[in-house]
């Protein structure tokens, strides 16, 4: 791993893929095409790209019940405990709506209440990722939304894998489609027969489903296109050089455009922590995905003490932050950009991945510095309330006219100026 | 103005604009131009689009205080407490960062901070709209931002208008650049010699500033791309007439293509508010405005009861909705989707444009469904906090690590494992 001095500091932006021009073009011919024919667009699609033709979208009660029988008690046991610590953390997001009350009868307030319905992709191909159904799908749930589809591309019998159906059904996922790529964020946004449509879509997919949410969004709400993945560990030398190669490396294997990042002030873990790095990735079965990670997009920053190391990780603002230090918790004040932030050697990042609560799905490429962790925020939405008395509005309606005056609205200071007439 | 059934409910999406091709490649290429050549790029932009060369783009505090000498003692009265009233309001929408322990050491959270700096564009032309610098900058300010920057195209004299000077001292606003169009976008997005970048751009803006805000979305955070305006008044017979029609005129003198909408169980007053509005319409001096937006996008629906109405207004999501009904507090807890809710005949929309608190800045469009107005949160973020202790980490080492190899993901386990191999 390279090791620099921090004069050299590498942004960690990498373009987020935007796709060629035939891929856009495609994925606007699929989304007009189910605009126009729905079910049967949908349905043709699906042959075309899954091969197979489903005669109906849903997965059944029936499928998930065998579903549960292909994996294993201990999986449900944990994806289990997993969505209660996620339901855990979430719910004590939730805000109530509010107001105030003055004593010219003036009542002012926020009314906050959960989206009507969201749509939650999860990707297919060769790996399951139940994780990503319950951090997509819990909050959603925790925040109130009534109605909650999940869809994912079906293999070519035409099934989802058990581990996302269970996960799906312990999230409290009642609608299900086995639909994929562009088809299915057309179908959520737009509706179809089958398949109502929905007020947001969440969750990440390849390319075709990237360009399919950034060309609904407007007439749908969407959570974020994804960049790579980044981990930056700010440590000390009370950290333990294995571990910390093995937590670079567990971001390192998720893409060859992953980011791992070690900040320092000892030279020493640094030279250890390379030398580690080497000899883990000799053994790990995504060794290719991982080199390549960590030859273009890995370094390790050595400063001049904690001080500079934390604001070359705030200049950073990676997705996560693992703090190894003699008093990690002291340094929780001055970190101003991170999208997670995992204090301590026991907090390894795959804890946050998986288990601990809070939510995996984290602003990527340096956005930690304007967004947030996926939150029950993301699933609810604020309406102003505005009650004003007959007193408070005399107390002040000459001052809203002459405002609006001043701003050369006549129409508006005459709204105000008819109740003044008619009272 | 039409009076329909509900059954031709017409959409109130209109196309928000995408400008044409050439204003698209005119923006790529301002933007291009400041990335590489800065201020002197921003100089020239501003000599070529404002008629003006400027030696500094700063507005001084000499011409702050000029601008107090030029507007009345009244106008720095009624923008004084208009800004305390909108302090006060989003005072109340604060939430501290929080933290929930276990007795085995487990430490989750949240960190909520303010963002480090953000942009309030102001937009130039005949028209000043000091309102807009208050909604844009008060909610940063009491957000907590540290680095608040206001551009605006000068005039060409050079300067600002006086009461959008006044309106951002009084704000709090410390920066303010005499710079506009996509050239000021960029200077805020990637920095000059004389403008630092900044990590979020609010306000809103002509077509080049809408494209520009597009363009730089993902490198800094935007608020969004507004539609056209409007409103929907939901009334029974209760409601005076010239009122409801003045309040409707207040929302189509904005632009052609504002929205006015009435929905209405009593058929009496659809009538009656038809005629008030062609009479108010006749005397309003932005009536050339207002009459093309009545024509192409008023309406006043009929409905069967106020069940019925309550219906309609949530499928239209309105940014603004008036409520003015025998008993219209009762009717709040059936309005799921509008950007502000007035209650009340005394809650006249101008009301919260002006002067009660709450924001100006609301979801246009039908996005009412699944946005908000513009509020604290919108200038804060969150890291998540995850501190594992030794205790917590031992308990669920093997079910994360399990978790992860199910996923295919051996680094994570192994990341996991090498605390066990260590301890």
């Amino acid at each position: 791993m390279k090791i620099l001095k921090v004069n050299e500091l590498i942004s960690i932006k990498r373009s987020v893929e935007a796709g060629t021009s035939e891929q856009q073009t495609a994925v606007k011919a699929i989304i007009a095409e189910v605009r126009q024919r729905g079910d049967e667009a949908v349905r043709e699609l699906t042959e075309k790209f899954d091969q197979v033709r489903l005669s109906s979208f849903s997965a059944t009660e029936q499928e998930i019940e065998e579903a549960y029988g292909q994996v294993t008690e201990e999986f449900v046991a944990i994806v289990r405990e997993a969505a209660a610590n996620i339901r855990s953390f979430h719910e004590k997001q939730l805000r109530p709506s509010w107001m105030t009350t003055e004593e010219n009868g003036t009542i002012l307030g926020q009314k906050i209440i959960p989206l009507d319905s969201v749509g939650v992709y999860v990707p297919g191909g060769t790996a399951a990722y139940p994780s990503s159904v319950l951090m997509n799908v819990v909050p959603a749930k925790v925040a109130g939304v009534k109605r909650i589809v999940m869809v994912s591309p079906p293999d070519r019998q035409g099934s989802l894998p058990a581990a996302v159906l269970v996960a799906a059904k312990e999230a409290g996922v009642e609608e299900i489609y086995k639909v994929g790529g562009a088809q299915a964020i057309a179908a959520l946004a737009y509706g179809t027969e089958s398949i109502a449509s929905v007020d947001k879509i969440t969750g990440p997919g390849n390319i075709f489903v990237a360009l399919a949410k950034r060309e609904v969004y407007g007439d749908v709400d969407i959570d974020m296109i994804a960049g790579p993945s980044e981990i930056a560990i700010l440590a000390d030398d009370t950290a333990r050089p294995d571990e910390v190669a093995a937590d670079l490396l567990s971001q390192a294997e998720h893409d060859p455009r992953a980011c791992s990042v070690l900040v320092t002030p000892s030279m020493a873990l640094a030279e250890a922590v390379g030398a580690e790095v080497e000899k883990q990735l000799a053994v790990l079965p995504r060794r290719e995905i991982a080199s390549r990670s960590i030859a273009d997009y890995g370094a390790i920053y050595v400063t001049a003490d904690l001080d500079e190391a934390v604001e070359v990780v705030n200049q950073l603002a990676p997705e996560h932050l693992e703090v190894i230090t003699a008093d990690a918790m002291e340094l929780l004040g001055k970190i101003r950009h991170a999208g997670a932030i995992f204090i301590g050697r026991y907090s390894s990042e795959p804890v946050g991945d998986y288990f601990a609560g809070p939510n995996h799905v984290l602003p990527t490429n340096g956005t930690a510095r304007f967004s947030s962790p996926l939150n029950v925020d993301d699933f609810q939405k604020k309406s102003s309330v505005i009650v004003y008395s007959k007193n408070a509005f005399m107390e002040n309606a000459g001052k809203i006219a002459a405002f609006a005056r001043m701003e050369g609205l006549e129409a508006h200071a005459r709204a105000v100026e008819a109740r003044l007439k008619n009272d």
